[in-house]
């Protein structure tokens, strides 16, 4: 394993699970990652099961993946797989984090299947200095609130805290650290002596829901992760690790970041004024989408005369992975920006006309999954009772 | 804080909590360590709060103390503490096992207080590739029967599992985890680069239990831990770490391990003839005491001539630290000892009457405890139930 960390800082292009600097050249990352890309031979093979495809595969945003084909072979032997993705709760939930929930609900609706979503509340407590255990504990159910908004399958989710299940995590988790060594973590997430001990034992814990329906159902059940392609690392060492213990590689499918309304990177929560939050008012939205990066020349007359750049614009990629789901659309949308035929103002206008319906709708379900955490949130409780046992 | 392990491989001399090598100078560990002596003043004040010492404290067995003073005026303003300590499962337990915990038992006693038992059966998990975890929470409740055996108060004595109570344990280890750094493991340690994620994070739950009784009552409680001195570098770190949550440093009383048969060393559960086992028969006892190590002559009449050596001899160090508390007839052995009065052959058997009445009463109640063992283990459920919060 190379040390991603040294090498991509000395060329400006840094992705670890916590840090994504740079502009991101994702056939790197497929080659130094060693993952696949979703071929059309891939895709080929989602649509025999699936009927469709959903944007986010048509437009390779989910563009990567790790043992589709085992995946879909075991599926058609009638050994269906279960889904697990996650969130680090440090903060409000923008719409980047979004995307690869939506695409995780469609896979929920196309394959009937299970849901294991893990809060790692643990873990962003360990990563940033700032925030107490109950800071990123409130964060997750705060966040649990936009899952849930989604319209997962309230029968088939299970959300949980690490901190609120830990007891049946934890002694999982020894099973998976007793494999991994100070050295592998060094050079996969670039840790260092100066790392906490929480940061260092920390990968056990995102390794675990990967197995953890296997342990509970006392049988050996394919996991397939989507996930964005910064949480790799995590997963790499996961593979290597869970054969060990008797249990499937756990399969995945990789997005890109949702870049921020500013140049380059992901959106993060961090940086307040580069990202949407789910919880924004109108006002806010329309501020945010006014100040953001295009691909627009300096003045009207110009940008008629020269035409704008989509693909340096941060207006166009919320079109091109949340809200122009329709092909001819966005093409035409495109054709008019290059053609100087639409002012990044009048775009940004019909952007707005998405994005504010969106969320007013989301923020009236997010105000009813309120009511609905008990439903999705999975309690050490229920998980010594026996009833997953089924 | 300096490496220690490296420092003393040099001269064949090295303490950690996992191995204890070549001969070992206490007074050298109390300056390296930065313990205090247990100096008279502090037997004095220790006697005006039991009315007695206990041999193991006269002998100076018991010979090092952090915060000795500190917890006696603690105590003087009623603010009384708890006990804690522990037992890394990774075996049967032998002798050697039972002196600090005799010892604790008379604290328990003397001062009517509550011991928190911790059974580190991820530790061990850890730190023996052989074991499975399975293995090592088997052998917490295997050596649990020897605890109880030895007649702790069921009311107040709290053994548990780490792996059987993380849910409880692990959120608190966080708490730690996040103010220890892989430098820290590393110096305090001997820890590599090739140490697995669970060795390097055990500490964080070592840490625990000496506040786990003031989070669950909600106040702040004073610990004493009465350990061998080899588990010291845990609580150096521990008491760095602690006072930074909340919670008062604990203070600590440390023995010196109990030799091994053979020279040197500690007696070592892995070296299955350097230790009489709780559970061995007394065939088995007479077999290892015969061939045990002592600081006799080659020949009768050499003995006779020249005397022996009680201070090499592994059979004077059963009587010094657990079978001849009286210390006159501990004297006239000596003395027949050094003046070739007496043969090995003859001590031994005198040992020997005194070991295996021992060992066929603990073994009954050892028997007896099987049935006790639900009194004794706390549970994840317990602990939740807010039971401990009065």
């Amino acid at each position: 394993m190379t040390n991603q960390n040294e090498k991509r800082e000395d060329e400006n292009f840094l992705v670890t699970p916590w840090e994504v600097k740079g502009i991101v050249d994702y056939d790197r990352l497929i080659k130094e990652f060693g993952t696949e890309k979703i071929t059309e031979e891939i895709l080929d093979l989602i649509k025999d099961h699936t009927g469709d495809l959903h944007p986010l595969l048509i437009r390779k945003i989910f563009f990567s993946h790790r043992d589709l084909k085992w995946l879909f072979e075991e599926y058609d032997k009638g050994n269906k797989f279960f889904l697990y993705t996650g969130r680090g709760p440090s903060g409000d939930t923008h719409l980047g984090h979004l995307m690869p929930w939506i695409f995780t609900k469609w896979l929920q609706d196309k394959f009937d299947c299970e849901l294991w979503f893990q809060m790692t509340d643990d873990e962003k407590f360990y990563f940033k200095e700032e925030l107490s255990l109950e800071d990123t504990h409130r964060f997750a159910y705060e966040n649990a609130l936009d899952v849930i908004a989604l319209g997962f399958d309230p029968k088939k989710t299970f959300i949980f805290s690490d901190i609120d299940i830990s007891g049946h995590l934890y002694p999982l988790a020894a099973q998976v650290a007793k494999h991994i060594t100070f050295s592998t973590v060094k050079a996969t997430f670039g840790l260092q002596n100066e790392s906490n001990l929480g940061e260092i034992f920390f990968t056990s814990m995102q390794a675990v829901p990967a197995f953890l329906p296997s342990v509970l159902r006392k049988r050996n059940i394919p996991c397939l992760i989507p996930h964005a392609i910064d949480q790799d690392p995590h997963f790499r060492v996961a593979r290597d690790v869970i054969p060990k213990l008797g249990y499937y590689k756990p399969a995945a499918i990789h997005c890109i970041f949702l870049p921020g309304l500013k140049e380059g990177g992901k959106m993060s929560a961090s940086i307040k004024e580069s990202a949407i939050f789910t919880t924004d008012s109108a006002a806010e939205v329309k501020k945010k989408i006014a100040s953001a990066f295009t691909g627009g020349q300096g003045t009207a007359e110009e940008q008629r005369r020269l035409g704008a750049n989509p693909d340096v614009c941060s207006v166009y990629k919320y079109y091109f992975c949340l809200f122009m789901w329709d092909s001819k659309e966005l093409d035409n949308l495109r054709k008019e920006c290059i053609g100087g035929d639409i002012l990044c103002g009048e775009c940004k206008k019909i952007l707005l006309k998405k994005i504010i319906p969106f969320l007013e709708d989301h923020q009236r379900k997010r105000e009813q999954a309120k009511k609905q955490l008990d439903k999705f949130f999975i309690t050490h409780e229920q998980l010594s009772s026996g009833e997953f046992e089924k």
